[in-house]
């Protein structure tokens, strides 16, 4: 029920606009801590929300032991691991299958080896709608098994990651699909932006101090951007926090574009990291991304493997919250961020945990959903059998 | 805060009572939905809950996509898979802490291999205590890697895990560690319990007519049992609804012992089902499970690996909820249940969906902190490093 007045171009990627005001943020209700709390803030239409899996409402931990291991007494952990999928992925698979429902569209596609993908296949099995989903060659055997347990289809792309994107996004204009390639569609901002609104609520309406979150393509800290400045704009709050954004070293190239370096071969290499969920080497919405580093007073900081991997145990071991690697990024990036003098330890500080693995639970890949293509004949014959 | 009267043996499982009564159970409160709600009938002390992990609270899921395809229109899934640690086992983990947070002991052990270990390692490093768990040498090495990532201490016992039982609960009474040994605290029930408060509250103070769930060694469904009759008991209902056991063909001893027959040893190989988290032959609290099912006027049933994997399958493509084989068991079960016509299709029913297996996330397992183990004098050397 939220009323878009208009969309804004942030270099390359769309905000939607609305008439903002203090009514827009509703008071609690029971049982309403869920992402579509915010309806007057996001494109949905009236009537009762279809998508049947509860999203958002994720807990916001404070995380004693942790607090005291790293003497960060205002530290706080957003857990989005909680999520249906496990990531905060479910956030725009949501919202982008709502909209879906509400304008009749039962197929959503993208392109994704990872936890988007996922969340895609279950979020679909879910509302009852398809899911077609074009990974690489490459993609894990545990990860189709989970998309395939779904219900959805998978095409394989011999080209790889680049061509499976190009040919989900011609599917979706050919075909009329959702398109919920990452950063591609502005629903996809308005879903993740809802995180800012929730850590705001569950902080007493206040604003952290400091924000940080993994980057890859860019969308997860766009959307706190937009959601936090959007607070700002309905004057429910003075001031946004300083968002800081985490990329591993080995594939960092949004920090060194901020730094305003040219990245060297290994700092671009998402093969060698352990970080999969946020090594990209061209950005979705990298453009975005600087653009609201530059308007607010944050930073990007890199971090190493051996970090990552001991962000993980740390979690794992000082706020019992699992995380995958990436997800546990926001973590490894403050202790970067305290070193060089970017977040002082007694500020309020916000982890965004993304999230973390699932298994496919025993049941395998079921192999007539898994085909190859690289054309979308390929793809109109394989789901011409699904009719 | 809940004022515990006394104690009642259910054949050798221990119920605690409380003076029952409507006022015990608390109206709807904003962000109040999770296990703490119901403290006015748990051995809580006063005072703020220090238990660090929001546990309880999750989705009561309306599955529009898997009602048409079973045609089954009042079904509803209960999905823990939603807690912190992915399954249900985490109830019982935060109230045995809190428990122990409250009278000053600082270490928790379990004998476990499944999700009861994961639940007890995490919860522990969420509120900054030491867990000792106590597995058998077959262990897999992922469930090692997720148990020591959170810090815990393991050993594997070589005799067995019968074995690894004897020693944790030797230490526990030795060490006055706090005792999370499956169905051995009576805590571990009235955390369980809750489940039966949220579904009632969230299917709008109703009971449903049955509600299906795994069992191995018994407290989820015992528990279910005492939740529903508690409600009974407050005045808040009138009747109970019928409950559905469920295990796996392969290791059936407590469907076998409900219908009066002797089980056949391959009826009694756990090593031979899927369904790992249900597989017991010598259920720790069977009696309970029996004596529970002998006053209501439910069942119990058995599920091949065939069904117990399409129920993994159909949980993921119609309902998008990711389960172990153990987690759907209630879907299989169903559908047996329907066939000799202990349910009906038009009843309200709930699958309680128990949980999912995460990943280790990339952290290997730290070899410190797995050592062999026979007596507690072995425990004790190895643990007199950790002070």
């Amino acid at each position: 029920v939220g009323s878009v007045t208009g969309l804004v171009d942030v270099m390359g990627c769309e905000w939607m606009q609305y008439e903002y005001g203090s009514a827009l943020m509703v008071p609690d209700l029971p049982g309403s801590f869920n992402m579509w709390r915010y309806e007057m803030l996001l494109p949905v239409g009236d009537g009762p929300v279809r998508y049947p899996l509860p999203v958002g409402g994720t807990p916001l931990l404070s995380a004693p032991a942790l607090r005291r291991t790293l003497g960060t007494p205002r530290l706080w952990i957003k857990d989005e691991t909680r999520s249906p999928s496990a990531s905060n992925k479910d956030r725009a698979t949501a919202l982008v299958i709502e909209d879906g429902l509400q304008r009749g569209v039962s197929t959503i596609t993208t392109a994704s080896t990872g936890n988007a993908a996922v969340s895609t296949a279950f979020g679909a099995a879910a509302a009852g709608i398809r899911a077609v989903i074009f990974v690489s060659s490459d993609c894990q055997p545990e990860k189709l098994a989970l998309m395939t347990q779904a219900g959805a289809w998978v095409f394989q792309v011999p080209e790889g990651y680049a061509a499976a994107v190009d040919l989900s996004r011609a599917a979706a204009r050919t075909f009329g699909w959702l398109d919920r390639n990452t950063g591609v569609n502005p629903v996809t901002i308005e879903a993740k932006k809802t995180v800012a609104f929730e850590v705001w609520e569950q902080l007493g309406r206040r604003m952290p101090d400091v924000m940080i979150a993994p980057v890859g393509d860019g969308p997860t800290l766009v959307a706190l951007d937009k959601g936090f400045s959007e607070l700002v704009s309905c004057g429910l709050a003075t001031r946004q926090p300083r968002l800081i954004g985490v990329q591993a070293e080995r594939c960092q190239p949004l920090v060194r574009a901020w730094l305003g370096e040219a990245a060297k071969p290994a700092e671009l290499d998402p093969a060698a990291t352990v970080a999969d969920g946020i090594a990209v080497v061209r950005p979705a919405i990298g453009d975005a991304v600087l653009e609201v580093m530059r308007r607010g007073h944050g930073g990007m900081v890199a971090v190493s493997d051996d970090a990552l991997l001991r962000a993980v145990t740390t979690l794992a071991g000082r706020a019992g919250v699992g995380a995958e690697p990436a997800g546990a990024a926001a973590l490894a990036g403050l202790e970067v961020a305290i070193e060089c003098g970017l977040v002082d330890r007694l500020e309020t500080m916000v982890l965004l945990v993304t999230g973390r693995e699932v298994k496919a639970g025993g049941a395998p890949t079921d192999p007539r959903r898994v085909n190859m293509a690289e054309t979308l004949d390929a793809v109109e014959r394989v789901l011409a059998d699904d009719s």
